[in-house]
This record gives C-alpha cells, sequence and structure tokens, in this order.
C-alpha cells in the first residue's frame, strides 16, 4: 500500500530530544539531557491513599466516563489557587488537559489556520514547535533577554508581521531558566495592548520558585489571555494532568476541540489527585521539592563556576529545573555533544530549541533529576569536555 | 480582543448527544440516550489492589514520565490477545492512547488534508464525525445493510471518488449494533484490494459479544489496515486507555502526532491496568459482562417487541451496547423526542449518526447502563410515545 499522508507530517521537526535521549541510555553516561522532575516530588504513599479513599467512596464514579471540562471540583481547587495569588479565574473558564502539552495541541488546533503567524521566544519550548508545527503557521521568534522577552523588539516585530498568537514560557523558561521581571511581564501586556495578537503564556514550573518572590503570570493583567498549568512538576508527570485557562469565547472552542481530541482526561486520576489535594498540605510538599532543587541548582552553579573555562556563561535561575550555557562565539555545542559523549556526560545541544538560525553555541542543562555527587561529576566532565573542544 | 480562530472550527457538527444528556439530567426520566458502560464491568477492588501493588513496589517510576508508545509489557499483552485470535501483531506496531476516541484524531492528523475524501458508513459513529470534521475532508458515507457494508456500494464509490480512509465499526456498531458477517468482511478486503484506501477499523465492542461466534477484525485479512482498541468497555473508560495498531510507517508518523498531542498517555494508569491484567482472569470478567448485556438486551428486544406498535422495526445485536429502531417511513425522531420527554424518556434522534441527509426516521437506544426494571418501563414509555406521535 502507497500511504499518503497529511502535509503538515512534513513540517514537524524530528524530535531531536528522543534521539538524544537514546544515545544516553549508556547507565555510566551522566546525562543532564532529560527534563525529569525529581522521584522525591511525587507524593506516592498520599496518592496511595488517595487512590483507595475514592475507589472505596466511588469506585462506581471515577471509574466511569466523565465530562469534557473536567472534574468540577478539581477546576474549583485550581481556581481557588490562582485567587490566592491575586488572579480571579472563574471554574468554567478552566479545562483539565493531558499535560499542559495538551493545552498547546487544543490551542493550535483552535487557532492556527496555514500560514498564521506564531510568535516563539528565541529559544523556545521544544515540543511547542512540534505541537504548533502540525498546525501549519508561519513562525516569527523574539530574542529573550536576562529578564524575560525583548519588548521592543516584541513591539516591533507585533507592528511588522501579522501575528496571531505569542506563546512564552514567563517563568523559569524551558530551556533557558529565565524568567520575566514585573518590568517586563508589564511592558509585554502594554505592548500587546496595542495587537490583535492573543498571549498564550505556558507557566509549568511556577510552583518551583526557590529564591527571589513569587510574581502572578501575564495574565493577571492580561484577561483576554490564556494560561496553561500543570500538576506535572508538583504531584506527578506520569498522570498527565494539566490546564488551559481562558476565556469563555475561547473556553467554547476548546471544548469541542478537547471532546473531539479524546472525549476527556482521565477522570480516575483527576479524582485521586482532587482526593490527594483535599487530604494534604501541598505546599508543605512544593516547599520540599524546592529545598531538594535548590540544592541541585545551587550545586551545579558552583561546578559550573569552578569547572568551566572562562567565556563560558550560563543563567542563574530562580526555579524551575534548567538552565542555559553559552559558549564563546564559534563554538558549537552539537560537537561539544560528541566529545562529552566520550566524556560519558550528555545535555541537550541549544539548537532544538530554535525554529530556524540557532544560536549554535548554546546548551541546555537539566539539574531536577540528579543527585549532588553526579551533578558535581558531571559538571567537571563536561568542563573537561568544553576544554578539549576549545583546544581541538 | 477579537479572536480569529482556525477555520476549522466552522466544520464541527455541534455536539448534539451532549445537549440532550443535559435535558434528560432530569432523574424521573429514563435515559436510553447515554452510552455508559454498566458499572458492573468495572473491577472496582481489583483495580485498587493493582493501584497499591505498582506505588509500592515502583512508585517512583510509576508517577514519572514515560514513553510516547506507552508501557512495553502492556503493549505485549495486547498484541499476545490479538495472536490468541489468530491475528498476529508486533508490539511495535502497537501505540497507546487516551481511549479509541485519540486514535481518530491521531489517524486525522497523520492522514488528513483538506479536502481528502473520507468514507464513513451510514449511520456512523458520531464523535468520529467530529473527530474527522476538524481536519476538514471531504466526508462521503456508504449505507450499512443488516450483515455489514453495502460492498457493491462500496466498490463503486471506491471506484469513481478519490478515497483515503474508509472508516468502519465492524462489531456491534454504535449507533446500529450491526455486524459484519464473514462474507462482508472477506468483501471488503476484496473491494479494499483495488484501491488504494486505508482502511481503519475500529472496534470499542469486539469483546462484549452475548450471542453468535466471534469474528476476527478485518486486519486480520488486511495487514495494511488500521485497528483501534480499547479498554473503556471492559476495565474502565474513565480511565481513557486504548490503542491503534498500525503498520510501521504509518506507526512511526502516528507516534509524532502523538507526541506533540500530549507526549504519552497517563502512565500511572498504564501500569495499574497492566497490574490487573496480570493478577486477575479478564476472561472471567468480561463473561461476567456478557451476562449482564445479554440479558439487558434481550430484556430490550422483548420489551419492543411487546410495545412498539407494527411497522416499528429493530436491529437485534450479537453484542455491544446498543440497538437501532427504525420508525415507519415519514416519522419524525426528532418530533417523537419530544413527546419521549414528556413521557419521561429518552433517546439519541438517528440525525446525529449521519453527515448529511439523515435518515429522519431513526434512533438510537443504549441497553448497557439501565436496569431491567428500567428497560421495561422505559420502553413501554417509548411505545406510549410512538403511539401517540403515529396518530399526532
Amino acid at each position: 500500500m502507497h500511504y499518503l499522508f497529511a502535509n503538515r507530517m512534513k513540517n514537524i521537526p524530528r524530535s531531536f530530544v528522543r534521539e538524544i535521549l537514546k544515545v544516553t541510555e549508556d547507565p555510566e553516561i551522566i546525562s543532564f539531557a532529560g527534563g525529569l522532575p525529581h522521584p522525591a516530588s511525587f507524593p506516592v504513599d498520599e496518592i496511595e491513599r488517595a487512590t483507595s479513599k475514592v475507589l472505596k467512596e466511588e469506585g462506581d464514579k471515577v471509574l466511569q466516563y466523565s465530562t469534557t471540562e473536567g472534574y468540577a471540583p478539581l477546576r474549583e481547587y485550581i481556581a481557588e489557587t490562582y485567587l490566592k495569588k491575586g488572579l480571579k479565574i472563574d471554574t468554567d473558564e478552566i479545562l483539565i488537559t493531558n499535560g499542559s502539552q495538551q493545552c498547546l495541541d487544543l490551542v493550535g488546533k483552535v487557532f492556527i489556520n496555514q500560514n498564521d503567524g506564531v510568535l516563539l521566544e528565541r529559544p523556545t519550548y521544544l515540543a511547542a514547535i512540534q505541537a504548533f508545527s502540525l498546525y501549519e503557521p508561519r513562525f516569527k521568534s523574539v530574542p529573550l533577554v536576562e529578564d524575560g522577552v525583548d519588548s521592543v523588539a516584541l513591539n516591533q516585530i507585533l507592528t511588522k508581521e501579522d501575528i496571531k498568537l505569542f506563546y512564552a514560557v514567563t517563568s523559569f523558561q524551558n530551556p533557558t531558566g529565565i524568567t520575566y521581571s514585573t518590568q517586563r511581564r508589564k511592558e509585554v501586556v502594554e505592548v500587546l495592548e496595542n495587537h490583535n495578537t492573543v498571549f498564550v503564556e505556558d507557566n509549568p514550573y511556577g510552583e518551583i520558585r526557590f529564591m527571589g518572590h513569587d510574581l502572578p503570570p501575564i495574565k493577571s493583567y492580561c484577561p483576554d489571555g490564556i494560561l496553561f498549568g500543570t500538576f506535572s512538576k508538583i504531584i506527578s508527570p506520569g498522570m498527565r494532568l494539566g490546564w488551559v485557562v481562558a476565556p469563555s469565547e475561547v473556553m467554547d472552542k476548546l471544548i469541542i476541540a478537547k471532546q473531539a481530541s479524546d472525549l476527556h482526561s482521565n477522570y480516575f486520576t483527576q479524582r485521586v489527585v482532587h482526593q490527594y489535594l483535599l487530604d494534604n498540605e501541598i505546599e508543605k510538599h512544593i516547599q520540599n521539592i524546592r529545598k531538594i532543587y535548590k540544592r541541585q541548582r545551587d550545586c551545579m552553579v558552583s561546578a559550573i563556576e569552578e569547572c568551566f573555562p572562562p567565556g563560558v556563561e550560563m543563567t542563574r535561575p530562580e526555579g524551575g529545573m534548567f538552565l542555559w550555557v553559552t559558549l564563546p562565539e564559534g563554538l558549537s555545542s552539537l560537537e561539544l555533544f560528541e566529545i562529552a559523549l566520550k566524556e560519558k556526560v550528555a545535555f541537550v545541544p541549544g539548537e532544538a530549541f530554535y525554529e530556524e538560525q540557532p544560536e549554535t553555541n548554546t546548551l541546555r542543562l537539566n539539574f531536577s533529576n540528579s543527585t549532588e555527587e553526579k551533578i558535581t561529576l558531571g559538571i567537571k566532565r563536561l568542563g573537561t569536555a568544553i576544554e578539549k573542544l576549545m583546544h581541538h
């Protein structure tokens, strides 16, 4: 049979990370390539108790089909959590999704026609490029600076180009670890006010701030915007439970798209997570995750300061799971990757995170899923690899 | 803000069933409108034990991110189950999805360009119309007869029209309850051999045969085809676990689409279901579901024979959850719906199941989710409503 696939399948970039992860299956390799939360962030016993409880009390219901929108009390819980942060969201403006990855797909489905302008940060979340690519947009990108997006460049692009969506990860961005300052957040809102561009804000790491002060999502000042959230980084990524917040006009469309995609998200796990949230103090649990990640981040930052040669720069994230390294101009992180593998250490070369014209001297390091011992050793190995690359 | 949605959102039919289900929330109404499995089909205690086990033994792993393809031992289990039925499938040809509904979305994404020909049965599964609609195909339909698709008509359409996909529910179809006979299955394969059309076979109810003999899926004779399966009708629909079987060339694309859609299906529940399957005899459990559904089906068939006026026809399904009623020509099931609501009984008017030119004198009845008492009473009420419609 000669299969005729849809044209959209030609656009999608090969999953670079997927292929890298295969290479790094060697147990001797210390990998900073993945994006996995620390298993200590999974409340295993508490989830077991929550599961037993919902199955004992309402087994008939929790295993049955449910509504597309998601379990109402779970959506209410999410709305209340936002309210504590000063963000007033109606429960009906929240839809439960399969992780925040599905939010990308649903937003793509609902908004993007072929050749519509979609603006990404530069660099951006790899899987956002993949998800949106399938709707065949015209990508543009806007550079990130130390404290968020370059808002002058943002204004220029939105003025010059017809941009339907602007997608940004505003706190502890994947891949860079960069967080938008209060000033940058306000600038984004000001720029957006003059353009008919929908702001799509992804905030998977927002809870994992281990330094500095919490900042409200840009959605707080931008009621027309769309906001993604997830339980992946604070309860369990394997459960694939996230959500999208959107104004009701958009929500109506998202619900239609969600229903067509998979009817509804796993109801059993929605009930388990809700029960877990009722019976436990998640704030304490999150404090614990923050403590662990801060130690690991500090360990990585010190090790880099000690082991990397002069001229190599890095971000110093106040939260999240990643930091971003920039090699001196002219050096290639793809070449470094080959050398690093021989030194038994791995990372993701930066080019995976650009939809075009990659900065080839950049790389992403994950610190959330390695012990301090491994971080110290792995960064030392990586320093050696960089030295070798420089004197190649 | 003036939101500019994608053109594809204009094509999707409003969810009729969704709206009907809202009307029927009145507890006095006996509803045959839904499509819910009987809660007795949920192995609640066994799921609780399986959950405790996987969390105790591998809590760190089962709550973590996992692979896009799905848990390999679960896919092996599915392959072995097919093998017992004479269908040889490689584990790598199986991808775990969020219910078989997601298979529709992924197949749509991978194959359908705007205006591509997609052939549906007439009538067809409502949510397939919705899922495919978002990829803006040119729908065609082929009539069902008592024992499957009209294969002469099928051949004519495939000869005349350029059809990329033919989607069929081959056993105990939703909405009609019709099953393709061995003869019809072979005819379909013969017709397909002469055309470059991908056969997409959906088989959510295959295990729920309570009369007659099991028939192998058409995929058995048609290795180029795509086959969907699900745990929704035998373990739990709320867990949203299904799978798609496809030749490796197609699977490569499906995996890319799945990864972009939501990275992977709920890994925690994949592990729970696999543990459940290891520790229990699912065949016994399925036998139990079959017994219950057969009683309910027999009860509904007898009640219809007794209560419906002459000239009303019905299918007599050998499995599944639905039967299909055809009123005498000229009568409208939408009008019947209004009268029936006053009699406190509900169903889904047939027109929801046609992508165009509906047979307006048809209706779908679900028997899996009502007690025999309710079936007897509800069908009596519906008989009264039909009498009233006839003498309107």
